[in-house]
């Protein structure tokens, strides 16, 4: 599945048109959040501490399977990559992924100041969205999603060793929380990744509403 | 009424849009919502499990009126339509509907949990935009807007009978909520069924806020 | 200040500008809302009962000032103006205006739930950007704004007398609210008409936040 | 770092693109809201009272490190610079700023309704993204944030003497909220400027959210 760098689903474009639709829903304001993407063998981060909403194919950096740099970025004046790269790394070496996504969403920050160790939820279409990567098929509308949360750290490579241990803990998950930050989500491909993290998104959100209607999130099946 | 097919309102063009709009509204992220649109005696429906702000129109199937396609879509990657579609051809079968759309906005899910069996609200503007499909004129200020709600299977074409006995049941309404997931709009034309959507979910989200502030859905005529 | 038709701020091409934007702010969803620009001894108004963000320049009707149509839409399909035409033209006549703008914003209607014969809001920034026509000149930080209530109708029409009376009775107010509907709101020139809508319903936000956090609107001078 | 005028950064781009994205955050509606950018010697502001959103390069005022008014703008009508000038000049003369933004956000007015001196959060993300402009580096985690909040004017030049008071008792603080009004926040560039703005505007949401579900807003560390 080669890719030419001109199409724009090659990472080198696809990272920064969704880098902006990130920024546009409240994900990746303030430099936060990021994206990276593998294509074959190859490993595509953003820059570090940047407005991830501008973004350009020159800003990117490619790296091998051992996370080593191959190709600087063509643009000279970038010359930090994103401090998630080894968070990141950890969904592409754990998990085989094919692109692993991180989120500042305030719904999924409120989550994490609302449960302690797991966000849960059933019965709900959404949940349909997400996949079990053991069973390797869909969840079940009466299912209930499980999102493990994980302490936050005062540097961001700090978490790398606590997200590792948590998704040996949570076989099941495709994504972790992490406590008054955001949130990591990973998938075989960038549209499933997307795809989750979209799911996820939603069902967060609609959790703070049910919480303020005094619904409860899980049900008996 | 023939639309050529390079036209910005045919099927194949006005999908993707909506789509987008669709998107954009979070009506219709992590895949999730759908769209079908019918032309003369053809049915176009959307793809499967695809992120759906980025349909394109060579991602589309076209169906004669007994629901088989009749012209697969003309991206060869694309194999198997919308889960909807059956859903979608109760409203073309039994209502000879021009559109049939389908949301996942949390605003109507969160009023699926509110609400038992009907969605119920009156005296609203909003209302003057929904059309009463046997009177064949809009609804007026101070009628009563009744949505029934119907409960969610877990697989998506399981819902097909009950919304069929639902559509039965209220031969007064454009729309069907479905708990824990979405709805289901129709109209005689694809303007109509945006229409009633848009005034549905605007009225879905008021009520949202009105009970926050103890304010009645329903006033004495 | 004759301008061309072509200029991107003739009437023909900002009305359709301008109720895209409306529609993106949800002003103008469910063919709700509208918009109507005076330039020289013309009035420009939109169709009735169409989607207000797709509105084109051939959609148009064109108006003198006793409100007769002098030119119809350049597209033949497009019959009936804008049932709000009575209502922009109180603003026309008895206020001299050079634009009047209709909202179905959720905030505006939301006031009108709250609130029984006036919005009263005072001790906002926002405030500053709403002129008194009586002084002719913007309004203080520390004013005390008064945006005044009529009950809605089943036909737009029949708000014609109301709201003129309304509009007699506050001979300070730019803007008339209308319960369970919307807003009214008209200025000299299209720019101050489209500043004070958006200070109005910014206002009509925060004051939903405030209620719900229990900070009373009106404060002492 | 010398940049030429039809660069998309220059001052005459950079900041009509930026108020465009300002208006669409609602953060500069109703003409509210501001930005002025240093480039080398000469410092750019946007002109008073104008939608903001629509701003265009040659709406734009060029001033001297002395806030002279050095180049006009080239739109003859444009006759009077934003009433923040005297604000933003606080920044540039007291911090040596790069930019300096004024926002009317909600999000950072309901603060100002909800605290008396000062806005203080701990133990969130989104903190790393301020730099401390006397130990000039990024925040902790762990670290309290304190934005210092004044009292609005009936007139925006008033504040120019209280907003220079608060900034020489908060030397640490690169923002000053206005009671009722909004907030101003400084960079040693616009894109670090423009990254605190974003990281602020968002620590005032969730703190919004976090009141609503009883969570404190500062931990101990």
């Amino acid at each position: 599945m080669s890719i030419p760098e001109t199409h724009e689903e090659h990472p080198f474009n696809l990272i920064p048109e969704l880098c902006r639709l990130f920024y546009s829903l409240g994900w990746a304001t303030g430099t936060g959040g990021g994206i990276s993407i593998r294509l074959d063998d190859k490993y595509y981060v953003a820059p570090s501490g940047v407005q991830k909403e501008r973004i350009k194919p020159d800003d990117i950096f490619v790296l091998d399977a051992n996370a080593k740099v191959v190709e600087m970025p063509r643009n000279k004046n970038v010359v930090k990559m994103s401090e998630c790269t080894p968070l990141f790394f950890n969904a592409f070496t754990m998990r085989n992924a094919g692109a692993c996504l991180h989120s500042h969403s305030k719904n999924a920050v409120l989550v994490t100041l609302l449960h302690k160790k797991e966000f849960r939820i059933s019965h709900m279409e959404m949940i349909k969205g997400i996949t079990n990567p053991i069973l390797k098929k869909a969840m079940g509308f009466t299912n209930t999603l499980v999102v493990p949360i994980i302490e936050n750290t005062n540097f961001e490579s700090d978490l790398t060793a606590s997200m590792a241990a948590c998704m040996q803990a949570y076989p099941e998950t495709n994504a972790v929380l992490v406590r008054r930050h955001g949130i990591y989500v990973w998938g075989d491909t960038w549209q499933r990744a997307k795809g989750m993290m979209e799911c996820l998104d939603y069902l967060f959100g609609l959790s703070l509403q049910m919480k303020e209607f005094h619904i409860p999130l899980v049900m008996d099946d």
